[in-house]
């Protein structure tokens, strides 16, 4: 017998009240009953997205989202600044490459948050760059990037669009879309949304869907303008994915109750107490000047294989964290904590990293991050 | 948002797999398709008793077991000794009485063990007694009393029966019944068996069969004879309970698959680690000598009311543990690990206790008992 725990940043952990509303008989999505449920879906996702514009809901993952913002914003030859600080920044730029347009890359490091003051001066030697593409939370390196600062350089402009991918910021920290001005902000249902993978939220502000109007990117699947016709008449322009949908309902109704403020508090709560147990461990935390509050990471002491760690907290205790990417390939252990996880799943994972690194021979003291996290949690029972 | 956690002596958790298997439509229950799923249920319960008689599978939860135990194997008059070491003793002699029966009284102090020589004697001075009524581990205390050695004063004698009520204790620890000579054996689903409650399982032994033939107590329901019948055409004499059979099926499969040593040795790990936290936070545990690997209690601190601790663990932290009963009540805090349990259940227990304890004012050093824990917990990852 093993149980096993999902503690990666994506998929997370799905309630399995919301598994079993998804279960529920398929219905037709030409409905009016599906209609219904599709159209209360979208209005709770301006809610999400703290927005008055249209959320448009499309049947892929976070990446066609991406690729749709890509497309539908911009023409090739256009030139766009990519902050490439991990394995997404990269894919901003992999895609806009790809679509012809001419990208900056602004390179930081792994680990690392963008400064805001580099972005200006670039914007100020550069007025033909027609968009920022960022993320809020940098999932493979843990960092979180300056959108505020970066929404301060874009949103009096009217030549220049800031396109966030949050998919493990929002419903974790306050990205107030229009507050801010943010351009495009994208999601997938695998994250803070805590479903199955299969659903990209898009928001786009009245600027872009001006830059919209004037792409001349091809994009046929990923349509922007079409989904945006369809959703005034509570469905998609193609077959949407039922299930989830019923599935982000039910789950948008809940972060309504919850309240985004509890929602972003959990988040902060749960993510200190995880970055206070790791320092207690003394091991040493990948993004540590600016950490994102959806996962946390650390570097695997030496002379242990982060490899094996990691595969030994999944195949063995039944944990399964996240390994490093890349050149962090066995060197790092990311810990997720958004989506539907609480106070017992930041002490479960801190819980088995302590005992795996025992096993593993590294000096860890039992129950020493396990307590410096309890500290911390216990802020939510006050 | 609040994720809930159930740790208490049953119903214990349900593994979401096993949940999925019980929602499948619905068959019927005179088909051979159903009959075929009730078969293997008995036989796969054969295995768990470790006996080669006859399981009966009745859809009643545990009590009813026992009732019947006590309606089919004694008759009105027939002197029965009651070890009364808690609310599940004294309901072995509440039902008793119930049916007229003679019941002598052997009281054992909350939180202990009976001793074989003093039940050595009473039935050395009282060749009357047809039976011993006992539990393999009484629930409220978390105490366990010394079956195998209970099994000696009756195996070699044929004008007495030991009963157990195994109902915590069996997939806990080894009960092995035709080994031993248990002559009568109960479970229900909603504990090691890892199912909601519902149904009763039960094993009788030759010599219990031959008491069956002379009982002559009123039943109607709970007609073992009957039942043994139905049995032998693969279903029972009245409506089995079609999903929680079905359910059974699923978990007898993995039990059996897992192996009966290797579940004993869980739970005696999970049961030794509770423990060693227990005492490690400085509590005094309820049952000190003879500690049950089903269930763990320790009388709550001084100062604290242990009703609003288990009530604040529950609301607050979403932990569900049981408190005490009958003058119990209030005083003690009961965790439960057994059926589908494992490390980071403990872990859990331990944390919010330590959590509770903390918020309450009590003194306790967060993460002390979690290490004790954990140190033992490591044993399974060797």
């Amino acid at each position: 017998m093993k149980k096993r725990y999902l503690l990666a940043p994506g998929p997370t952990p799905v309630a399995e009240e919301v598994s079993l509303r998804m279960a529920e008989p398929m219905v037709h999505h030409r409905t009016p009953q599906f209609s219904a449920i599709f159209a209360e879906a979208a209005e709770d996702a301006k809610y999400l997205f703290q927005t008055k514009q249209d959320v448009l809901i499309l049947a892929s993952t976070g990446t066609g989202g991406m690729e749709g913002c890509v497309t539908n914003l911009f023409s090739s030859g256009d030139k766009v600044l990519v902050i490439n600080g991990g394995k997404f920044g990269e894919r901003w730029g992999n895609i806009s490459e790809t679509y012809g347009l001419n990208v900056v890359w602004h390179k930081v490091e792994w680990g690392y948050a963008a400064n805001p003051k580099d972005i200006e001066s670039i914007l100020n030697q550069d007025k033909e760059i027609k968009g920022i593409l960022v993320q809020a939370s940098e999932t493979s390196t843990t960092a979180a990037q300056p959108i505020e600062a970066l929404s301060k350089l874009t949103r009096d402009r009217d030549d220049i669009l800031l396109v966030v991918d949050a998919i493990t910021g929002l419903g974790v920290v306050n990205l107030p879309m229009d507050e801010w001005g943010i351009d495009a902000m994208v999601t997938g249902s695998q994250k803070a949304l805590q479903l199955p993978p299969g659903l990209a939220l898009v928001g786009l502000s009245e600027k872009a869907w001006k830059f919209a109007d004037k792409s001349t990117c091809p994009h046929f699947y990923f349509d922007f303008k079409k989904e945006r016709k369809n959703l005034a008449n509570k469905t998609s322009a193609y077959t949407p994915a039922v299930s989830l949908v019923i599935g982000l309902r039910e789950v948008l109704k809940n972060i309504r109750e919850e309240g985004l403020d509890s929602v972003f508090k959990r988040h902060n709560r749960l993510a200190r107490a995880t970055r206070a147990a790791v320092e207690a461990l003394g091991l040493q935390r990948i993004a540590p000047d600016s950490p994102a509050d959806s996962a946390t990471g650390f570097f695997v002491p030496d002379g242990v294989d982060g490899a094996k760690l990691v595969k030994s907290m999944r195949d063995d205790f039944g944990v399964t964290l996240a390994g490093g990417q890349d050149h962090w390939k066995g060197k790092v252990v990311r810990i997720a904590h958004l989506g539907y996880v609480d106070t017992f799943d930041v002490v479960i994972a801190i819980s088995v990293i302590e005992m795996a690194l025992t096993k593993f021979g590294a000096k860890v003291e039992l129950g020493k991050g396990v307590a410096a996290a309890q500290k911390i949690l216990l802020e939510g029972y006050q």
